[in-house]
This record gives structure tokens, sequence and C-alpha cells, in this order.
């Protein structure tokens, strides 16, 4: 293996005291004193690799490497280094750390390329503080919206008070993006953040794309009546109608075997939650992602006649909201294939799978080429303390980010 | 008409003055001042009608007449004048009111039956205040339980402190007791509170029997996961699993056509309740009713085995637990017969139809036969300012629960 394994787990082990709650977990907030000790300790590393360190206006954490031909696009490498509120220390963490282990064996093995090399810890990739993620990967691509400065936290802060905080000058963001094609391509490795690797007992993943959700809340309201005294066929009961949608849509999402689709309800509220009183209004929240965004949108078509027909059937009447509707962004072929061939060189069996969750990688694909290296990671568990990747799975990762480094820096 | 419907019509209207909410709307809690106020309203018209009235150690008010063969078991008939919250003017009031009347028509057309008969407004028969309702009907027949006392409402007065308010004395509860034995059989008139008579264009309808709802708690555990991640085969989503319980209890309960069981689930809690973060835990209520016991016995069954299948086939766990088994309790066919008479002597088609909610008569139903009588109510509406039924429908009631008393009263 060229890359050190030792130091990449004792970097893993002191990363995992800033911020650390409980035994294993972890609380870095976006724009916080925790994510600014995180950024020394991560500039000390880039730093010890020959690479130039500075926080933009956005509050990145930009390391560089520079090429022998600055003029070229970017190597861009990274992910997060902010946590979830109850998170784990491997989430966003393992996109920068096995990053910099990567370029410092290559700077080690005297390796000068050509194109410069940033490696970016980006600033609230979580969202969780302000309800917005990917605020720093897509500031420097001049993707912010309206707002996006004036939205608080619970506290009341609001993004631009915590950017000061930070040492950022929120009147200079401009100054701290970056301009049309000067980013090469973007390799982000992260955890699975799902079991499909763990129960397939395969270490790696080779990601095909993000899969942007959609995000429905359906609203069925009928009427209230007696449990006891309303007879069945003149019910209007909304939450029966709720309940035959969540049903109808597992066997819509799973109408095409293997198939990567998935669709979720996951929130219900009933009104008036009395246990004798018929649900008169029902508000659920659907979430639907497909990697195929023909199929989403047939499957999404699906749904929609789904909730009209089981309205009309029981007298429900019911509004659909859209909240999201991000687009399938897929990983550029090129890449995959030589992620696929250092897999290969590794004796590595690594399936191919979308990422249902969002990534800094999402931003960035929208302004040049990505590719995704997914970790297993125990039985799926993230966002939460519990959360784990072994040592031995990220080195392999390390590993294979580094060969995957070194083929697109060759690569002409 | 032999009642006076316009006497009647006053009363109601007199009677919803105390404790008026809003325009049409009730609010008379249990051992109240409010509901002293209609106590002593309604004990003037007892009066006047030459009934000797008292308030018993239980809270109930009790108009008696007494026979020429006082040794006799009485007629029994009456409701209740406590109110929802956020009630109506016709839950209860009915069938104290409409009793009234009906025992006044008597005295006035010069009858002087040998059987003493007795109205009673029974206390506290919502429950709402302390969370158990049918305390004075239960409470003469000595079926009180261990801490019934000792409830707090949500100020923290229990109940014995609310009946020495009312000026009951709660240690000569004994005294109040009616022995085994002593009331021949009891009449209650009330509205529908459902839409069976409304939606079929019918005043009246001949109450069954009472079916006492059998009421589950169920919890179903799975396992979280991001919504985007976690492949369809791969989830152990507990909130479809409920769904698929709340879709097949409806199959189960409507597999007899026409059949009056009723089953509903009307409250619903999941956890996480992240919109991104499948349900790991669910936990919902079932009512289940039904006046054929060994059906309902049957569908519970059936409810509980599709709770396991389903659980088996999502690798959930779960919990049942029950939180109430009434019986069904089935009024006297000898007072289905005369009620049915007299409808038919007033030319009313009549349905029968059981009560899903319970009243006072339940709690008779254990020490004597029992017979009620069915307003219909607008839309099926009650618990609710907008409750509604007509005093034509509330006389024609009336008129035949006076022939019905003085059918009772020939019977040996």
């Amino acid at each position: 293996m060229k890359i050190n394994a030792q130091r990449l787990s004792q970097h893993f082990t002191q990363m995992s005291l800033i911020g650390k709650i409980g035994e294993t977990g972890t609380c870095r907030p976006a724009h916080s004193p925790e994510e600014k000790q995180a950024f020394e300790l991560a500039a000390s590393w880039m730093q010890a690799a020959g690479m130039q360190t500075h926080i933009d206006n956005f509050g990145n954490l930009i390391g560089r490497l520079d090429g022998s031909k600055p003029e070229l696009p970017v190597l861009m490498l990274g992910s997060h280094l902010d946590s979830q509120p109850y998170g784990g220390r491997f989430d966003g963490v393992a996109g920068v750390l096995c990053a910099i282990e990567a370029i410092t064996t290559l700077v080690e093995n005297g390796i000068k390329p050509e194109r410069s090399i940033e490696i970016v810890s980006f600033a609230d990739e979580e969202g969780w503080r302000f309800k917005k993620g990917l605020f720093g990967s897509k500031g420097i691509l001049g993707m912010l919206e309206e707002g996006d400065l004036q939205r608080a936290d619970k506290d009341g802060i609001t993004r631009e008070q915590a950017l000061i905080s930070f040492g950022c000058d929120p009147t200079k963001l401009k100054e701290s993006e970056y301009a049309a094609n000067s980013i090469y391509c973007f390799l982000e490795l992260h955890i699975e953040q799902g079991p499909v690797l763990d129960w397939g007992n395969k270490p790696i993943g080779i990601v095909t794309g993000i899969a942007g959700p959609l995000w429905l809340t359906v609203k069925l309201k009928g009427m209230a009546g007696h449990t006891g005294s309303v007879p069945m066929p003149l019910r209007k009961d909304a939450l029966l109608g709720a309940a035959k949608v969540i049903v109808g849509l597992n066997d819509i999402v799973t109408q095409v075997p293997g198939a990567p689709t998935v669709g979720t309800v996951a929130t219900i509220d009933v009104f008036p939650a009395s246990r004798n009183i018929i649900a008169e209004e029902v508000v659920f929240t659907l979430d639907l992602r497909d990697i195929d965004l023909e199929r989403r949108n047939n499957y999404e078509k699906q749904v929609r006649d789904l909730i009209s027909a089981t309205a009309e059937q029981h007298q429900l009447t019911y509004e659909i909201s859209v909240d999201t509707m991000s687009e399938p962004r897929y990983c550029a072929p090129w890449i995959k294939d030589i992620i696929r061939g250092e897999c290969e060189t590794l004796g590595v069996d690594a399936p191919e799978l979308m990422s249902g969750p969002f990534h800094d990688a999402l931003a960035l694909s929208y302004a040049c080429d990505y590719g995704m290296i997914f970790i297993r990671c125990k039985d799926g568990i993230s966002h939460n303390p519990l959360e784990f990747s072994s040592d031995e799975d990220l080195a392999l990762g390390t590993e294979i980010l580094y060969g995957t480094v070194l083929k697109v820096l060759d690569k002409q």
C-alpha cells in the first residue's frame, strides 16, 4: 500500500477529539469555533504536505498545491468537516482526511504535477444550523440564492453574522468565487451512509451519481366523526387514504426489481388525533429518488394518480406541494472508469451504486466532471454517533483515491 | 300529538342558555356550577309535573313520581346534562328533557301508574374532566372502581373534592346506591351522534345495543436509515408496516357488506419523524366495534394475524396492548318491540341500528333491561357546537317515548 494507513488512522483519531460528544460522537456546527479548530488541524496537515492554506469568505478551508502549470484548471478534492449536531466521526471528515493523505503521499513520492491540486473542506455542507446545506460548495460557484446570508439559526444569529465571527468578509464573497472552467474535475470520497456495501460485504463502492430527491407534502382532508357511529361506507377517513398512498408508493417504487428507486413517507400528522374521532386531516411528506430521471418522473405521475384516485375513492380533498425537485447528477464515466481500474488493480470488487443523500459533489457537478468513492459504513448508520467505518476500509479507499488522482493528473 | 312540542322546544332553548358558548355551543362540566344550574332548571320542570327531586351523593339529579305501588321496581328514564367542553345542545340533554316532557304529559293526562317512575340526569357521563365517564350511572349500581374518587382534573381538583363542592357527601355513597332488582327497566332517548339516520332520511332509530369497543395500542419497531440510501428491499420501515395494517383493518371490517362493524385507526405517532429518515418506530391506536361479539373476536384475531404477518414481512418487531375491551350490551327485545309498535302506530319507518358510542344505558344494562330511541342529528355531527337535531324530530321521539312508557307501565 502506497498511502500511510497508520498516519491516516491517527488523523481520524485526532480530528474526532474536536467537538467530541459522548464516546464516539461529534458536534461541529458550521462556522463554529469547533469547525475553526478542525480547519486549523487539517490545515496543519495540508501545510506539512507543502500546500498553501487559507479560509475563503464563504468559510471554506482551501489547501492548494501549486502545479508546474498553474494556469491549468485545478484538480479539486474534498468534502466537509462540519457535522450533524448529533453526528459521527466519518461523514465529511473522510473526504477531507483521505484527500490529505492521498496528496501527502503524492508529495512524499516526489511527484510534481503540472496541474494544481486543491483540497477543500466546504463550509456548512450539513445545513441544519441554517436549514439549508451545501453553502460553501454552492458559494464558490456563484450558486447562492437571495436571502441565503440572512437565514438565522435557532439563536437568531444570521449566516452573515456567523461568517463575520468566523473571520470571513461577507461583503467580498465575489472574490472567493471560482471562474467558469477553472476546476478540471472534483473527487469526493465519502462514507456510503447506507447499508448496501456493508450488507453486501463490499468495502468500496463506485458512485454512479447523486439522485436528487423529489420532496412532496401531501394534505388529505376528509371529515371527522365518531369512530363508533359512522358506518364504514359513509366515512371520509383521511388517515385511511394516507395509508393507501403509503402502501401504493411502496408498490410503485418496487415495480422494477433491483432498480435503485427509493420512495418513502417518513412523517405524518393527523388532526384531530383522538383515538375515537375519525381523522379529518392528514399531512404527510413523500420522498422519491431515482438516478433515472425519466423513471422518477414516470413514478411521480403514478404517485399523483394514486393520490387522486385514493382521494376520490374515500371522498377526500387533497393538496400536493412540491418542496424540492432536484434532478439526478451523474458521475463522469471517464472518472468512474479510472476508479474501477484502480479497484481492479487492487483486486477490489467494487459495485456501482447511486447516492441517495446529497454531497458537496452535487454542487460541483454544475461546474465540472466529478467522481465519488464510497466507503462502507456499519449497518448503513450515519448522522449518528454510532456511525462507523473501519481503518482498513478508509485506507483502501484512500489508496484507490490516490491511484485515481495520479491517473487524472496523467490525463491530457 | 299528545306531548307538548312547543313546551319541549322552549325547554331546549332555556337549557341551552346554561353554560352557553358561542352561538350554539355548550360547556357544562361534570359537578360544576353550570351543571348545578342545569339541575335546578330541570328539577323545576320535574316538580311542575309533580315529581319529588333530589341530588344524590354521586351528583345525580333524580326526579321521582311515586306510583300507587311504590314497592314495585321503578321505571327509570334519563340521560345526562353535563356536556363536552366544546359540545352541543342535544347530547344527553335530549334524554332528560324528552323524558320530563313524556312524564309531564302522563301526569297531565291524569294517568296514575302503579309503578313509580324516576327520571335521572346522571353525573359525568362525558368523562373528559376526570378522564373516565359514566360516573353517576355506574355509581348508583355499585360499579365504581378503586381510585375513582381520587382522579384529578387538569387543575388538580379530585372527584371527591368536586363532589363535596357540589354539595354531595362522598362518605355516604352507599346510601345512594340502588338495591339489586329495584329498577324494572331503563329507557334512554339520545341523539344518534352518527350520520346513519340523517343520511338515510329517517327521523328515528331503534337501538339494538351498544357495541363496546376493543381499543388496542400497537407499536411497530423497525430501523431508521437515510431515505435516500437504504434500498427498498433492505428496509425495516415501521410506517409502511403501520400503513399496511390500517389498510388491512379496513378490509377486515368491511368483509361482510352491510354489517355494522367499524374499525378505525385515528392516531399515529412516528419516530424520528424527519422527512428523510425512515420511520424507526410507529405507535398507533386501533378501535374495533361490533354489536356481534363473536364476529368482533374473529376480526380481532384477523387483525392480530395481520399485524404479525406485516411485522414479519417488513422485519419489524411489535407490541400490542389492550386498553379497553368492552362487550356489546343488547337492548331488551321486548322493549324494542314496544318502541317499534309505537313507531308503526305513528307511521314512522324507524330502522334498527347499533350505538357505537357509550351511553348511561351501558351501565344500566348490567342492572336491568333497557331500550334506547335515537333521534337523527344533522350530518352525524356531535361533540361539537354544530350538533343539531330539529324540534320536530325531538317531539316525534318524545311522542314515541311517551307511548313506550305507557306500554311499559301496562306490562305486568
